[in-house]
């Protein structure tokens, strides 16, 4: 069997089947169908090795992980998922890797109702590209953009663990094994992005820390934001990091967090319960939307705090 | 000025401004509209630095091929080009290489009435994914699977001159300049692509060479073809090559041809000279389906050619 049959049988046939899916890898190109009345939502995403991930990272991780921060991309727009294309640069053909590569991906898409209907596999550094499709009902996606004066800013789950991971992993000390779990095998809040649809003003994904991403929301005229710092979800290894450190920037500005973070208008916050719980996931309002002002981080005991840095650069930030 | 924003400045608003892009590049995914009772077409390809192309390219060619291979797949199944997204992994931003990609890549897109909807930039050696997405009309795709005994076998075009470049150039030798712009801007088959819904059995891209490709319209049960290799639309350049090597490989086996291949059944063989105006390139028959037999190539002198390799590997072959 040659490296490119051997390519071909693990990444074939990967995830669930579909109707909507009328050709499938192994023409020029997949064939597909978006329902009516239907946007269809897509995003692209890369990670290359030494850059995004070690590269002795566990290829299984790293076949979850490469689809879990698309599918984090279409939870932030309320899309349900359908179809995924990998475009796999490898070193080489090596079948365990591939296996382990692929069940992590496969597994995922799985547990997602997502195919895997095309991709391309080249020689070359490890670098690993998945774009993901999904569907969203016409006009009804959660945008960047819709937030208002007064709207509540509520984060899904614990932030800063991916980042309490990296660091623990780069000062070579022991690692905190949920931590490490977040960073390596992110959870795509998929659930919750359909279950905001209709509920939340605005909405993005945490994926460069929530500075950079809440601002995101703010990049409109006239809006700040308050969010105070007590507030924040944190895990116990996150909250010990930060009172020993005396330093925000877990939460705040490293990567990977693959939360969401958005706005709810005052008069909704009662659905938030419900909401958390379809989800399956916890909700924490941790600030609110101002009129002006920038964003301002609130310290426990009153003060302001500045973050050193606004998020983390996919460009410029190695780990 | 960041790299970060120096990237997002050259590649945002490349192509066409299309009415089916809702949001564009710049939230968490783009929302775009297929139009009712048509498919989707997807396909995604990666270009690697010393893999598929010399580190040293010219980073306007880098652009036009970048998108020109995908557009050749959507050429394939005649789907009218809409979209593409972007995964670009770069050592660093050189804004004179970063300009230069874009205005080949925009230019080309632009020509199809293509948009650039989405992508992500990362820090790594270079590699570039594009996914282009087209629109068919539903079950009116061009497939690889439609061809029967007694089809002719036709190619668009010429071939072997983007083999026959690369060859010069791997020589060190002077290198032919209409070969070389065939290696380095080919030009997508997508206006043939459309005129052929309808018309053609089956029909593939000649990215991997006509042996392996036409290889691809034979995987039914009792499908064979003979191929008269005095048939083969060949530049000057690369017929004054197979005479001199008394070989074959450059029209038969190299890559990068970006032609179509596609099967014709007898009753329309008079509507191949009114394709070929419409579609603005040469349309040859090389030869026919012939029930079971392999394929068959027969040389000028009646006599077998048997190709030595089967075609290019763009997993295990590097330039």
């Amino acid at each position: 069997m040659s490296e490119f049959d051997l390519i071909r049988r693990h990444l074939t046939g990967l995830g669930a089947a579909r109707a909507d899916v009328c050709v499938d890898i192994g023409d020029d190109c997949a064939l597909l169908r978006v329902p009516d009345a239907h946007e269809l939502a897509v995003s692209i995403d890369t990670l290359v090795a030494g850059v995004h991930f070690f590269p002795d990272c566990d290829p299984d991780a790293l076949g979850h992980k490469s689809l879990a921060v698309g599918l984090s991309d279409l939870a932030a727009v309320g899309a349900e998922p359908a179809w995924a294309t990998l475009a796999l640069t490898l070193p080489g053909a090596d079948e365990a890797w591939l296996a382990a590569f692929a069940g992590g991906l496969g597994r995922l898409a799985l547990a997602h109702g997502l195919r895997l209907v095309g991709g391309d596999t080249t020689r070359g550094p490890l670098c690993i590209s998945v774009q993901v499709h999904g569907f969203v009902p016409a006009g009804a996606a959660l945008r960047r953009g819709g937030a208002s004066p007064g709207d509540l800013i509520c984060v899904s789950g614990s932030l800063g663990d991916a980042g309490l991971a990296l660091r623990q992993h780069l000062r070579g000390g022991p690692t905190d094994a949920a931590a490490r779990a977040r960073l390596e095998r992110p959870t795509p809040r998929v659930a919750l992005g359909l279950a905001l649809r209709g509920v939340a003003s605005a909405a993005i994904d945490i994926s460069d820390g929530l500075v950079a991403d809440l601002g995101h929301l703010l990049a409109q005229p006239g809006l700040g934001a308050r969010v105070d710092l007590a507030r924040l979800p944190l895990s116990a290894a996150v909250a010990g990091a930060i009172e020993s450190d005396a330093h925000w920037d877990l939460p705040l500005a490293s990567g990977d967090d693959y939360e969401l973070c958005f706005t709810l208008p005052p008069a909704r916050v009662d659905r938030l319960a419900a909401i958390a719980v379809r989800a399956g996931c916890a909700l924490t309002p941790i600030g609110e939307i101002t009129r002006d002002g920038g964003l301002r981080c609130i310290l426990p005991d009153g003060g302001d705090w500045h973050p050193r840095r606004t998020g983390f650069d996919h460009f410029a930030d190695a780990p």
